[in-house]
């Protein structure tokens, strides 16, 4: 009997934001897998760590800082052949994703690793998408909307090209590119129809207009809501 | 002391895709409001049925089955009308939103009538984009992707405009739409790159290649995901 392998989607952060699925599965896996930094404490097993027994097994996936968009391969090789280790040995393993494990996640690298030759089962989690819509009190889509999201890492003249005519648009991985989509915005006229949000659903979350964001400070977990209607959603 | 609104993401359908908070506000709530069609059950109470108390208060907002899109503002009007009366008794109001309430969710309706003069706060739920990537097993965004959600509802050259040059892609609001969109696909060469989904998360989903679908079956709650690397998530 081969284990499962099961990509829990925890949800934004707030804790309470996991599903009562992730949670019953959660618990009773013998093995719990989470990305953390070289150096430092996982976000993942945080939200999650008044769960967590201690008869449960941690393997904790350490990704370079430095390669974190664009892991080490090397890194998740050696991830998922432990885990299919336990998976051989008919030990479940839950992986646990921040947010939805096929929204940006870095699931994707064990998922691709590891589906072909094992048992996975996805638990869609609550999207940063919807936790930043809720925090900024901003419906994201009505009736015949488009929303487009749009990495905040690609280049200025794509930026432009899928900036160019949306309906509404969510603009992810902002960090140290914040600068650079606040000029765009800027240009296109677009700049009273977004709202920054900052590590929604968390204690310090933050919702500002553009201009109040020091650019500086950005970080990674952050993203730019826009709207053409603005705030007319009636 | 007036109430407050609160507009609960329930996600996709299965009960188990409810969050912790959802669930605690659900259960504590004096009065419970949610859609259902002129003459039948409401879906969104379907899913936390087993959650309800006789001494919860239900307001059912009837939404005539031929408007569902463009729904009649006065039934709106109405319902927030009753709600307000409640917040104004002091009495908390949990309104059922199945998926996410910002996220193409007629909660939208209630919002801009009320939030202007009541306390509102949103809980975000499990989207059906997260749902549907996680049933076809098909990551949905990785790396520099962008996704774009495009209502099958937009006429055909808009539609075009729309798929060209997309990575990934989640076409909602399908219905009678079907037929149009897999035409499309051909067209684009895009079909391979496509699976489509229904009822994601119930005991009734389904996961098909495009050309195994009968058009004149599709339901208002299916989605095409279509993404330019097809499967190749690696």
């Amino acid at each position: 009997m081969s284990g499962t392998l099961y990509g829990l989607g925890l949800g934004p952060g707030d804790p309470e934001l996991l599903t009562l699925k992730a949670l019953r599965l959660l618990r009773r896996a013998p093995v719990v897998a989470y990305p953390a930094p070289d150096d430092g404490a996982s976000f993942a097993r945080a939200i999650v760590a008044r769960w967590l027994v201690p008869s449960q097994q941690e393997l904790v996936i350490r990704v370079p800082m430095e390669v974190a968009r664009f892991p080490a391969q090397a890194v998740y090789d050696r991830a998922a052949q432990s885990i299919a280790g336990h998976l051989d040995a008919g030990r479940d393993v839950a992986a646990l994703c921040q947010g939805d494990p096929f929204f940006y996640g870095s699931f994707m690298y064990l998922f691709g690793r590891l589906a072909d030759r094992h048992a996975v089962e996805i638990v869609p989690g609550v999207s940063s998408l919807a936790a930043c819509a809720a925090a900024a009190s901003w419906p994201l889509a009505a009736r015949n909307d488009v929303v487009t999201v749009i990495p905040a890492t690609l280049d200025e003249a794509e930026l432009m090209r899928r900036l160019d005519g949306v309906d509404a648009a969510a603009i992810i991985k902002l960090g140290r590119h914040f600068a650079k989509l606040r000029d765009l915005l800027e240009r296109l006229g677009l700049t009273a129809q977004a709202r920054y949000v900052e590590h929604a659903s968390l204690a310090s979350q933050r919702v500002l207009p553009l201009d109040a964001v020091e650019a500086r400070e950005v970080p990674y977990f952050s993203m730019i809501l826009l709207h053409r209607r603005g705030a007319a959603w009636r």
